[in-house]
């Protein structure tokens, strides 16, 4: 484990959610822990629900699978809108007044993430300009990070022939850390709750340490359900991978939380 | 004249507006236009009746007064989602897809462009959310050219304090051409018509050369009129201030148009 925390060559993704940037108080707070973190750094967010209203403004009715949104033209441009601007550009401003070298960034700048569009299900099922992951380029991270510079990620990629395509931020915090994970590299997902709880209502049921046999065994007692899963396969699919660790926490514990290890 | 065009070790800064930007077909164009250009380059970007139109379908009303836009925070939060989000990673985008490593950015990113608030005027008119540049990083462009990047710019600038400021697209371009004038530059204003021309309503009177001296006695006599001034005005101030060559052309002819010298 030489790329716990303490070791100030590792680098630190830190991914955070929609309701936490929509905040402008939890994102001032998320803004100056992710200041202190030591070392280089990455944060990737999301701004699902601030698309969700400005697609409401607008008459764009937003659908949902499986945690998904099902992008149309219409959606792909306000998430553009949205994470790439408005939500992007003041957390780079906002971290620029913290004394941090912010650099906005899209998987389609320096053709960081390119993916291919999300093919239509065996049922039919179309999640339209959605994309999925092919290739993260991590040497480029990589030199980022040793210019001093703070790569700050909307979760839109690209597809090498003009194509925005919306991917989940999830899934880009994990193919980032992924592809930094030979210099050392931890990896944080940041939601609203304060880690992998036993019983998600009542937070002193914090499980501190999860491997994968322990997540097994609770997913099929029913104690891990619903969208937690899948954020948890994403944690040991990036362990294997190479990732150091991976944290599940919220915005006041970006050192404590849910430990997982293989 | 060392910056002149066709010395392959200068760079080149194109600023596009609005009515480009928008048009499919027209970016395509001058997406393909600029991809011939060589060397290292930069393109500035504008996009104001998108971010008019998204306004107007939010019921935001939008004031301009002398060819400014008057931003109030909404207004700010539509040019940011408009120009940094939409306009900015569909021309990233696209740029990847003809082979350029283009990277979008805002005055904030990188710290590029430092700007204040315009104090109220003294007739007490409040641009609102407006940004007068105080300096522009160009070591850090300089770097980010020798990378092989392309940078591609929205008109949004920040004042370090976590606040983003809509700044003018035609000065944003002239203070980065500026801050890499030491290296040799060449600044490229494109807009809907062939150039400067004695009678607007007719390209054949195209004025292929203008001079500081030209431009008085033509504004003088009432033949350079209107929003041309204060570009004219950037032009030269852009010269005075180390720019190799100015041109003021269309899309078509991005080598030619009139050609802009002290």
């Amino acid at each position: 484990m030489k790329e716990e925390q303490g070791d100030e060559s590792h680098s630190s993704v830190i991914k955070v959610g929609g309701a936490v940037v929509e905040d402008p108080e939890q994102l001032k707070e998320l803004l100056d822990e992710f200041t202190k973190i030591e070392g280089p750094k990455v944060l990737v967010h999301g701004g699902g629900r601030s698309a969700t209203k400005l697609a409401s403004q607008l008459g764009i009715e937003s659908q949902m699978v499986g945690g998904r949104r099902i992008t149309d033209a219409e959606t792909l441009r306000v998430v553009t809108m949205v994470y790439a601007g408005l939500v992007n550009k003041n957390i780079v401003a906002q971290l620029q007044a913290r004394g941090i070298l912010a650099l906005g960034l899209t998987g389609a700048d320096l053709d960081l993430i390119r993916s291919h569009r999300r093919p239509i299900t065996p049922e039919g099922l179309d999640f339209g300009f959605v994309g999925d992951v092919d290739r993260t380029a991590g040497e480029r991270l990589q030199q980022l990070l040793q210019l001093g510079i703070t790569p700050v990620i909307a979760p839109l990629t690209h597809d090498g022939q003009g194509q925005l395509l919306n991917t989940n931020a999830d899934t880009v915090a994990q193919s980032i850390a992924v592809a930094i994970a030979s210099a050392g590299v931890s990896l944080t997902f940041c939601f609203e709750l304060p880690g992998v709880l036993s019983n998600p209502s009542d937070p002193s049921t914090l499980i501190p340490h999860l491997t994968e046999k322990d997540f097994q065994a609770l997913v099929a007692n029913g104690t891990i359900a619903g969208g937690m899963i899948p954020k948890l396969e994403n944690a040991f699919s990036a362990l294997r991978a190479g990732v150091g660790s991976v944290r599940i926490t919220d915005i006041h514990h970006l050192q404590g939380g849910t430990l997982i290890t293989l």
